[in-house]
């Protein structure tokens, strides 16, 4: 396939999950590729170019093709690259690692985000209840399997990194409990698994300065109160 | 393909433009199917069984395999039947097709949706003036083309039904002008095409009954103000 071997460029933001998603998914495929940066406060003409409809990272520039949407750009790069499939190659099982992926950003990402980032008392609330009803269904789902995928990584597992990584982060932050051992078993241990995989661990950023980032945020947020 | 001669269950209602992207993709493949309306004021059994994460419809069931969400099952039926293909084959114009697939359920959905059925005025000029916006990216994507998909129906069609269909039935309700063809010239006479595309034509609801259901739900909004 001619266009694999076109140079890769990824616009993105080291405390971003979903940047982190393309991160992963490059390092599977073992695709090599230019890194830059983004400053989100201050973002960059080539981000404006590449992505003017959002205006958001991750971007991935395959040549001179651009491509936001990180879940998008995963399953492209699944199909530019053949080596260590991301995707199953049954329709339906494809099918339920899109339906599983899109619950992640739907049904998780935005309610716990809100259970930490919410100045209201009871809209935050409200968003620590959806998380938790939200996270019962990730842990009836990955239940005693090593990764979402199976035995490998897969969709799900990429998209879900944001449970791995961030949400241990930020309930941290806010002294709260989300995905704790207790609560739900399976899906902590699959977030141990999982961030301790070589390809997961060597793309994930450094804790500190993203846990110094968020909680700067977190009490800005309760500050201005 | 033995899984394609599967029996097929469609739970619907139809005044939803989901359940109708489903139709539209059923007809395109030629797909034989059952029908059956769901009330959703009075879910069914089967419905909550097949859906339990979501208890909405569209939920098609191929054998005894259940699928939810829209443009996952679109897509699903896409690498099901392999005839009249949805999404292009080249992997770059695929992901650009989930792309906009996408913007349109994040971007023009809510938005347009809430310019009409939001009570509080402020909120609802605010969801105008983000309907505008993202529909105007439509207008430039869509330009001469006939179809998103170029001369044939594509993914970003059947996604764009909401558009072409639902968004002129309910700016009537409203009194508004979202898509008109001076706003949106080329966008307008896509959905002009679109809707009398004869695979189309048979995929929609019959207008009335949608214009009085959406109607009584929008007097009811504002008779309780």
């Amino acid at each position: 396939m001619g266009s694999s071997q076109e140079e890769v460029t990824l616009l993105g933001a080291s405390g971003s999950p979903f940047v982190c998603r393309v991160k992963i998914a490059l390092k599977l495929k073992d695709v090599e590729y230019k890194y830059v940066e983004e400053n989100l406060g201050n973002k960059s003409e080539q981000l404006l170019k590449y992505n003017p409809v959002h205006k958001k990272v991750p971007v991935l520039v395959h040549g001179e093709k651009p491509l936001a949407e990180s879940l998008v750009i995963v399953e492209y790069i699944d199909e530019t690259w053949n080596n260590n499939p991301i995707l199953p190659s049954d329709p339906y099982q494809r099918a339920l690692a899109r339906f599983w992926s899109k619950f992640i950003d739907d049904k998780i990402v935005g309610a716990s985000w809100k259970s930490v980032f919410t100045v209201d008392e009871k809209e935050r609330e409200k968003n620590v209840a959806e998380a938790y009803e939200s996270l019962q269904f990730l842990e009836n789902e990955i239940k005693e399997k090593k990764f979402f995928g199976g035995e490998e990584l897969g969709l799900v597992d990429i998209a879900a990194v944001y449970v791995a990584f961030w949400i241990p982060l930020i309930q941290e932050i806010a002294g709260l409990e989300l995905l704790t051992s207790e609560k739900f078993p399976n899906l902590y241990r699959w977030g141990q698994e999982f961030v301790n995989h070589p390809i997961v661990k060597e793309s994930l950023p450094p804790r500190d300065p993203v846990f110094g980032f968020f909680k700067g945020r977190y009490e800005g947020l309760f500050a201005s109160k």
